[in-house]
């Protein structure tokens, strides 16, 4: 771990034209400026932002590399500190960072405060896993020098990590996944430096947040390249970072457009490298016939569902898009109060004025699709770019023949699709492609329902990376066991996940040392065990006898 | 686990043309034949083996997605009793086999014979991986409904099988990369069925292993579709295997130029998929100077290399085809021992006439390239295609400047690099790319050299996966802790090894269940944990009481 320049404190007045955070330092783009845009209003708000030009990038890129020597060799400990530091850094700018956030995204106070909990919380669930060290892998097995008929050498496998990665920030978690977001304390937390992009749609969220980690970066003495935050325009300097060759993974949420061009850029490189997008889902949700059986459970499952589809304006990942219910009576009722219910509801701000057009468009598509029928459409909002949320229906044969209508529309938009029997819930289940989640609500006394469940679990787990009963698909627990992931399109790489601790694992590769000497050796892979990391020694999972010192005093 | 079809005996009689083996039964190619070749003769040997055509392909890529519905559901015990009778079945057609391969490979005996044990070993190994179960990552967050300022719900991770895998057999390995190598172990031990595209340089001997396979497919009552060994032209039944949309994930063990041809048409398919490629490696050696201090120390290192580098005629991936080594009278000695031990050495017949004909051009590229001497050459071998093993040298500063003579030549040939100080030395090894290997010589009782294989590892430990000191890169254990892999180009994906237990993980994903009912749950995330799983509980690594029965009752 060191640190090569001066730190310096970035400036933070917002009457002037702020730049990019390169390695610690402001850096002057020549590639022209921007500048947020408030959604309430549609009008240009907050100071400008010079962009970087595709030419520049490579000072971020070459800071991170230069950073990889030391960072990479950071102990569990130093890790750790610096992920809490950055933590800290975050909730010392709190207030500041959620107002911009709320005039640049039209998020609302409440929503953008928990965005910013979650997003400390986060880094200190990093900072315990880092220190933890279970991430590295440890397998070791000790020399077997009478084994026949070859002996064995001694062999100790741990996961270092990549390199440099490349982060795109969302537009729809302004803090949870952007600047400081998921994908930049995973790879922080495995020992890559990380260049983020910053979204061009909230330059000053991203802003604040950036001097946050430079800040903790320059308290804890870490080489100041191993963060840096580059404003510029996507087509160019976003596929120039993911063709950088000192760039070696790459962290993205946003569209499927966006992603499978950044997957195309990193598959043609001279050395292809991985890309981890998170890209686009519709959460189908799946009610079971006895689940609505009684009224009062229509009316309430109506509620649960237009809340959770009208939560920040749809504009969530795990939003749902998609709704198959039962033909008959029962289902009839439910679909009769998400009428009424979606009726009473208002449409609040989108994140841009784009975005709000895209979602407009998607709906008018759905509207005047042939066999799809309006169910119940809201109010309009009192700000711009505020649609009035919408629900449409249709049934499984017009469903299954009509590929466009799983084609997600961001924003809260739902296409409730109507069944006449198992067999057809099965078939639409088997027409979906990847997605983050599916939902089925049943009644868990009734085993028919229980039959049904199981069924179309077994189905789904093929499809989908999250799998949720009787809930709703919006609100992503971040802990230990989440996986915010799925097959493509919904990611690119259904192996892994974007949320949780597990994501620490995509910027890791492992390496093994055959009969080295002890002097040699990284503390990790050393008999002594410094770390008190959990091994496996041949073969058996062998716990750390007590808590590590996360290598203060290695 | 089911059988739609009735088992049928796979015929073995070859006197007779013999056809591709798909879900158990023989299938008549319709896209041509062809015949093996003696190497050692160059005339053409054994029975017709018929050619899929591309539309054929489809029988056993159907197959395959069929039995995935039953196979990924198969218990621990069910996968493991599939694996420990795959390896009967082979040791029971063990004679065959080896015969069969020394006369389509050239291969000696002995070598085939310890070639087939650890194959059957793998697959034993990954019979008790697939019962251990500890590849299922489960992870277990039970609901904390009281959690401020949101309840926790009840999370349950587990990694499942991607699906149908293509498996492309190597060359240089008839046994233990190839019909039954680790590819398809590891892809069968994780749930996937497996489409085994035969390498056409051995077609009789990966007859024998498939009817093995199927013979114990047969006998365990597995789905037929779970296995299939096809036979036609790489170029087209090849590029159409990894296009199939029934296939999820692909092992290839090749040539650089036929994995990345593999690589882009992974990338090109609407829903991409990984290819785990193992391509090509020059395996760098690097002998420190206290190393060769003294005379007989050089002799005894002189030999060990001339045995690695011309052991199964230099055609194995790991062999070591750059060695750096100091100027000065010990370099010179070692080089001295070097000239003499190869000119010692005896050519052995090479895999095809191809890969004979490429290692020729090899070496004369060598030979003839400005700044480069021959240091030594041994005799060719009696036989057709075994060319003389012959090593090179030359200087780091024409190394560094010259990137050709860093690409592997597939045989015994060697380019030894000497350097004159250690910053020359860490410079070439900072020239290196991806490699599956590199080996330090050291003295471990001088300082210098001990602070010279620091510096050099922590160097090589970004280049390379497995690092091994005073031995001799050839000869991979297979166990928990070995890493076959490393950076592109040595492997597609580095973040992956084919050799060892952790090559199973390349065929999973996780999955989480959230509020699931319990009736719903899989064995490996039930609470009463059936299997015996390790899991990971509330963040905390949870060993198993006792014992799993693997399902057996389940």
């Amino acid at each position: 771990m060191q640190n090569n320049e001066a730190s310096t404190s970035v400036d933070t007045d917002v009457s002037e034209t702020m730049h990019s955070i390169v390695a610690g330092r402001e850096l002057e783009g020549q590639g022209g400026t921007t500048r947020a845009v408030d959604p309430a209003t549609g009008a240009e708000t907050g100071p400008e932002f010079t962009l970087l030009s595709s030419e520049q990038l490579v000072s971020a890129t070459s800071a991170a590399e230069e950073a990889f020597d030391s960072y990479r060799k950071a102990t569990p400990q130093q890790i750790s500190d610096l992920l809490t530091a950055i933590a800290e850094q975050i909730e010392n700018r709190g207030e500041d960072i959620v107002a911009t956030a709320m005039t640049e995204t039209g998020l609302p106070q409440a929503r953008l405060q928990g965005e910013l909990a979650r997003t400390t919380n986060q880094l200190r669930l990093f900072a315990n896993v880092a220190l933890r060290g279970d991430h590295l892998g440890v397998r070791i097995e000790p020399a077997l020098p009478e084994r026949s008929p070859l002996p064995r050498p001694d062999l100790r496998q741990k996961r270092i990590p990549l390199g440099p990665v490349g982060v795109f920030g969302a537009s729809n978690f302004p803090l949870a996944f952007s600047v400081a977001g998921g994908d930049t304390a995973s790879a922080l937390a495995s020992g890559c430096p990380v260049v983020v992009k910053a979204h061009n749609a909230h330059p000053g969220t991203g802003h604040l947040v950036g001097e946050a980690v430079s800040a903790a970066v320059a308290d804890q003495d870490v080489h100041p390249g191993v963060f840096s935050l580059v404003y510029g325009r996507g087509a160019d300097i976003g596929q120039e970072l993911v063709a950088d060759p000192r760039i070696r993974a790459v962290g993205f949420t946003g569209s499927r457009s966006g992603g499978t061009a950044l997957m195309a850029t990193a598959a043609a490189r001279p050395v292809p490298i991985p890309v981890y997008a998170e890209m686009s889902s519709v959460n189908p949700v799946f009610v079971l016939p006895s689940a609505i059986a009684e009224g009062s459970t229509a009316e309430e499952l109506a509620k649960g569902f237009v809340t959770s589809l009208n939560g920040s304006a749809g504009q969530l990942c795990t939003a749902p898009g998609l709704i198959f219910v039962p033909t008959g009576n029962a289902g009839d009722e439910f679909v009769d109060c998400v009428a009424a219910e979606v009726a009473t509801a208002t449409g609040q701000t989108m994140l841009t004025p784009g975005i709000c057009e895209a979602r407009t468009q998607g709906a008018d598509r759905l509207a005047t699709s042939a066999g799809v029928n309006e169910v119940g459409r809201g109010t309009e909002g009192q700000t711009a770019n505020a649609p009035a949320p919408a629900v449409f229906s249709t049934d499984v044969a017009r469903f299954v023949g009509t590929p466009e209508l799983s084609d997600e529309v961001f924003g809260a938009v739902c296409l409730i699709v109507r069944h006449d029997s198992d067999e057809e819930l099965l078939s639409a289940a088997k027409n979906l492609v990847g997605e983050l989640t599916a939902t089925i609500h049943l009644s868990e006394s009734d085993s028919a329902d229980l039959e049904r469940a199981a069924a179309l679990a077994e189905l789904l787990e093929q499809r989908v990376g999250r799998i949720l009963f009787n809930g709703w698909p919006t609100g992503v627990d971040v802990g230990d066991a989440m996986v915010h992931g799925g097959p493509y399109p919904a990611t690119s790489d259904g192996r892994s996940t974007s949320v949780g601790t597990a994501a620490i694992e995509r910027f890791l590769r492992p390496v093994v040392f055959q009969n080295a000497p002890a002097p040699v050796l990284s503390a990790a892979i050393r008999d002594e065990n410094p770390w008190s990391l959990t091994r496996r020694v041949d073969g058996v999972v062998t716990l750390a006898d007590s808590a590590g010192d996360g290598g203060s005093d290695v």
